[in-house]
């Protein structure tokens, strides 16, 4: 049986950033206390009113209890409440939850989605809690948690087919870990934050260090999905051969669907052969360089050795060197991480051409991991990035955002961006997947003040990405956070084709209400005919 | 501009094949001549009636007539009708359409889906015509066949992004012709059977040799896709950046859709780099031990450089052998070809461990091209192969369908299926793509008696695969051919739901009817609820 503590959260490395960021800041902030008018209008219903009232919240509480009477499966109290409906990785308006519900089973889901829809409360599916978008927000008019992080059991593991089915709660670490500890040399590729599960890296559609090599998870990994609909039926979206052409794969619905559509509640993953890899880092002289590089390296016959290539400009690198987690400080230049994979003699080789490239565009320092440990500590730097820029900077808290533009736009977007946060006077990092053109900003502040100039500078970064063929988000997803642009970014017509297939599929507005789908338009209700 | 003949079909190198038997054979089929009452009942109808009568047929011909002034836009000759709504590539009931227009831009497709639904006639998109499943047979009470072969342009080259945007109708190798030409090191690695558009390639969910090492159409190939809905409106469904988690990716409803859910007249794809290539073959005493070795070596750090691995079977051994194309004959055991990718010393580092691994597995022979030239000529051999088989038995004509399964069971399932064969007492033969666990059986016959006995027989190989857990169809996809399994493939509720998808955005059941979604069940109106 694993483990999927609820309360511990953060996505994207955030994880040691937020825990200290918990103990050292005192700020509050109104946003999250006004937040119950402001953002939860739903995008798809006439009324609020179609919701249960108070009292129909109650009954469904009460039936809740019944239908779940051991100790402690349903849960009431205001702390549980408020942890299960906000996240202290995002600073987007929340509202508590009014009942939370420890699932263990499909048939529990089930249970739970047909009380949801007889007294038409809302319900969210929950699980590691990750999220910097707001995406398990409780609903004001009340609404039912569904604590997933119980389902975190491996059923399976077809290793001659290399494949495995889970539960939706279980964390891909921990899906790594067992296979390491079982022996069997498959790994599987999406590798998020730490904590995210698979049930949340499905709703989110998420991605990793890893998609410049294996994509995301809108790619193939997902062979099946076993889905709750708010029907109350259970579906299973495909059988287990890696590839059909049996229709449009109703899996793909669900990834990136925030738990809109459906509460997935087994998956069967498609795992990767582990492969041995080195890591290597090079410096440059800025970002536009390690930009081509990076395109010229991924061009050659040695880009598919490339598992990950990171990029951490110059504020990125004086934030570990203050954080004082490196023996001998690193130059404060914009620097690429990368994970090589293969047999020793094309990690080598593939290290050679890299170096070469590298050096050709303008990098003064190219290190090369020597030992299995040493690539571990190397990489250990860019994972504790982030801790870095908050131990660095102690008494801050951070905002962390991510867009995504075609690869060659990337400099421009760094360039840009990096001008505009320099003239707010904020301290701010980038870290970036820059083989995929996606990269996170970290802006850091200290009150309410400042977070107001913040929401503004993420603002103009993602309406500047969307002006370059980009999207808004590359991986952390829509939630509460990001609706207002993704009719900039999608076109009216295409947001209306997902909500006709949200209308469809969940005509009581059910799950997870307030979430992606952009406000009311005045064709809100219109169908397509 | 490029060049797409309408009348040329084949899919999956059955090109050759296809001409060859077309020339050769007689044979006339009851079945194809008295099909209209039996496989065109719609799925998601309540009657037939809802669509235009004849007379409203008539009207909607001459108000294309009035839309497309042009000569030869609109066409009505009886030999142009059936040759645009039937397939020489398959053995299923077909119906003429009632009119042809040839689209020449994304307004065309507009004017005809506006005019389709004005009239009630159903609308069935056309490109490159090699689907295998009937997918583009018309509808009985009188249809609009949309020709998209002429919107063949490449609009855009995105080296720097590796992508480009193309129109719908442009063929696979035209893609990669025209980078080759233009001095771009980059390809698209989607590579169905000779002659497929991307339009169709989408519709399908294509795949082909190359998926073992890129995924199929199912992975991130499409970036966004331009599509007119059954409304008449144009939507895109994404931006330019290689990712995105802002909501589910609508992208994917018009994969293996099959036209039933909009006309797909653009697509970004994305390119991968151009790497060198060698094939090299190996043969073995069984299809187990083909398949062992290949799971081997692709669990070894050298797994990626697998770009792809084919099985011909011992029977298409033979008929190579038979057909005449080799100097020297091969041995006539189940054989795998190789397509080793990589650096130089790459290639030859995963040749001597394709080589080491084979052998362990009992291969007796390993035969490494070693120029470019003679890595072409046996890669021919493997393309050529259903020629071959062809060519070896005059006369006959030949059914091609299309099975996967989780890797593991490959080998069950082709013995037992030779098995099988081996009964009927007809001639067949298997080439697979065995490392995503996809086969197709090439089964001949001669007359309408043998053609019921491959009938039963396919039907029963499909249902063997999918009782091992896999699907009616790795890459030919369902059209007419494979409705009936779609239900006992994916689970009743799973197809209820794709019909659900289906009425939302094609309300009128306007596009594409008959194809895709399974028979009237009797809750076969019924909404989630």
């Amino acid at each position: 049986m694993l483990h999927a503590s609820p309360s511990q959260p953060p996505e994207d490395e955030t994880q040691d950033l937020h825990s200290l960021r918990m103990s050292d800041s005192n700020v509050t902030l109104s946003l999250s206390d006004s937040s119950e008018s402001s953002n939860n209008a739903n995008p798809t219903s006439r009324t609020s009113s179609k919701y249960g009232t108070p009292e129909e919240v109650q009954m469904a509480i009460e039936e809740l209890r019944k239908a779940f009477p051991g100790e402690h499966r349903v849960e009431t109290g205001r702390n549980t409440l408020k942890t299960y409906g906000s996240s202290e990785n995002s600073y987007h308006p929340t509202s508590p939850h009014s009942v939370v519900v420890h699932a263990e089973s499909t048939d529990d889901v089930v249970k739970v989605v047909n009380i949801s829809r007889r007294y038409r409360v809302p319900i969210t599916a929950y699980s590691g809690a990750t999220s910097l978008e707001g995406h398990f927000s409780g609903y004001p008019s009340g609404s039912i948690c569904l604590d997933m992080s119980g389902m975190n059991q491996i059923l399976e593991i077809n290793e001659g087919d290399g494949d495995l089915n889970c539960q939706s709660g279980v964390r891909w670490e921990d899906v790594n870990r067992i296979l390491k500890e079982k022996g069997i040399p498959l790994f599987f590729p999406l590798d998020p934050g730490p904590g995210a599960t698979i049930g949340g890296m499905i709703g989110t559609g998420c991605s990793g260090t890893n998609a410049v090599r294996y994509g995301t998870a809108k790619a193939e990994w997902f062979l099946n999905v076993t889905v709750v609909l708010p029907s109350g039926k259970v579906i299973k979206t495909r059988q287990r051969a890696r590839k059909s052409s049996a229709g449009f794969d109703t899996t793909k619905l669900f990834i990136g669907a925030e738990g809109t559509l459906g509460i997935v509640t087994e998956a069967t993953l498609r795992l990767a052969p582990l492969i041995p890899t080195k890591v290597a880092m090079a410096q440059f002289p800025n970002v536009e360089n390690a930009v081509s590089a990076v395109q010229e390296i991924l061009n050659t016959p040695y880009g598919p050795h490339i598992q990950c290539v990171e990029l951490l400009d110059d504020h990125m690198m004086a934030a570990i060197n203050s954080a004082g987690l490196v023996d001998q400080p690193y130059p404060v230049q914009d620097t690429l991480f990368f994970k090589i994979q293969g047999a020793a003699e094309s990690i080598e080789q593939t290290s050679k051409i890299v170096q070469e490239i590298v050096s050709k565009h303008g990098s003064s320092r190219f290190e090369f991991a020597a030992t299995d440990q040493e690539a571990e500590d190397l990489w250990e730097n860019r994972k504790y990035a982030l801790h870095s820029t908050m131990a660095a900077h102690p008494g801050t808290r951070c905002w962390t955002t991510d867009v995504c533009v075609p690869v060659s736009l990337l400099p421009r977007l760094v360039y840009e961006t990096k001008q505009d946060l320099a003239k707010t006077g904020l301290k701010s990092t980038i870290v970036g997947h820059v083989g995929d053109g996606n990269f996170h900003a970290l802006i850091l502040f200290r009150d309410e003040e400042e977070l107001k100039i913040v929401d503004d500078a993420v603002h103009r970064l993602i309406v500047r990405a969307i002006a370059m063929d980009g999207t808004c988000t590359g991986e952390h997803g829509v939630g509460v956070g990001k609706t207002e642009y993704l009719t900039d970014e999608l076109g009216e017509d295409t947001v209306e084709l997902m909500k006709t297939i949200k209308r469809a599929i969940d005509p009581l507005d059910l799950f997870n209400p307030g979430k992606l789908y952009p406000g009311r338009h005045d064709d809100g209700e219109k169908h397509h005919s």
